[in-house]
């Protein structure tokens, strides 16, 4: 979703350069440095406001995270966030996500989010799913082969072709969810976005997928 | 599920030996003599009343239909329909499906139906499922490489735990849909069984995969 522009968005990423990264490629191979702790490094690939991956941060405080997010409006909502809770397991990119094989070094990371990605619904915009194979080739390559991909959306199209591109691309499939609220096993772990929680109590699915490469 | 049992099932079905197979071993690599013309061969596994595979034969006259059933009572309603409406290209097997391998030979089928199989919802019935891997090994005999499985339900837990396993057995997902009487497109070509119809009336979605070996 876009956000409206927020004038106050900039400048604040400016003032916390200790949290956010504007140019990602002056820290592939070397992202251990930003934390406090060397750690597996798990991102979320647009984060939006950043809910999920601040409650990741809080919830799993032994890995590290990195949230990237392309608009400089919801990253300025998330900083917001991190400003108030320093987290010394958070960082946060603010760049757009398609150059991730620059951003990060061969199997840097160790799982890949994505959560609530915009459903690009027309047959020709299908080459912006963040689903897409070659999005898939870059979670491939920065991604350490034991690493899952974990991929939540509330979207059935998008569901359904991602279920195909995952497939089609040879990636190997640990779970799926088509109901993920009605797992009480899976919601015990679960860690919701904005969005999860506004469709969620709409009363309609969650979908989701975890799989491998 | 499990019908009521029918006395006048098996009398019928001993009546009607051009139509119900109940030794299929016989045939196997033969069963092109069971049709009136030579031309490729659809199985569903698990054909209940039959509806589904009725009218099957009768939209395309051009292929030839096997509907194979354990249910004695299920196979005498479906034979009823074909006693009225003498399908040359349609044939029964009353039969456990378990034993595929040694009903037809290798590529002697040119695709497999699964229409709201059993879910066995307990995990430890997970082997009794229609597409557990043991079955999909069994349907990959059978079929020729090009071939397509398609699998309909309306349980949910079921599509879930299929499309891991097919996606496990390396299978390729041709399409996956998540609500298919939602997609106009594919309603125009869509065949309904009789559960198909009731649980789709009922607003429930309807899960459908097709995929290749």
């Amino acid at each position: 979703m876009r956000l409206r522009n927020k004038p106050w968005a900039k400048p604040l990423m400016a003032e916390n350069p200790q949290w956010v990264v504007t140019e990602p490629e002056q820290f592939r191979g070397k992202w251990q440095t930003r934390f406090a702790k060397e750690a597996p490094i798990y991102i979320e690939v647009g984060m939006g406001k950043g809910r999920f991956i601040v409650e990741m941060a809080e919830k799993y405080p032994e890995r590290n995270f990195i949230g990237l997010e392309i608009q400089t409006a919801a990253t300025g909502m998330a900083l917001k966030k991190q400003i108030e809770k320093q987290l010394p397991n958070l960082q946060f990119i603010c760049a757009n996500g398609s150059g991730l094989e620059t951003f990060f070094a061969k199997n840097e990371v160790a799982g890949v989010y994505l959560n609530f990605s915009d459903p690009w619904p027309k047959k020709r915009q299908a080459k912006r799913r963040l689903t897409y194979k070659s999005f898939l080739k870059q979670y491939e390559y920065v991604m350490e082969p034991k690493g899952y991909l974990e991929f939540k959306t509330d979207n059935m199209g998008l569901f359904e072709y991602s279920l195909t591109s995952l497939n089609n691309y040879g990636m190997k499939f640990e779970q799926v969810w088509l109901d993920l609220h009605s797992d009480e096993e899976a919601v015990v772990d679960n860690v919701m976005t904005e969005y999860e929680q506004k469709f969620s109590e709409k009363g309609q699915p969650i979908y989701k997928l975890k799989a491998q490469f």
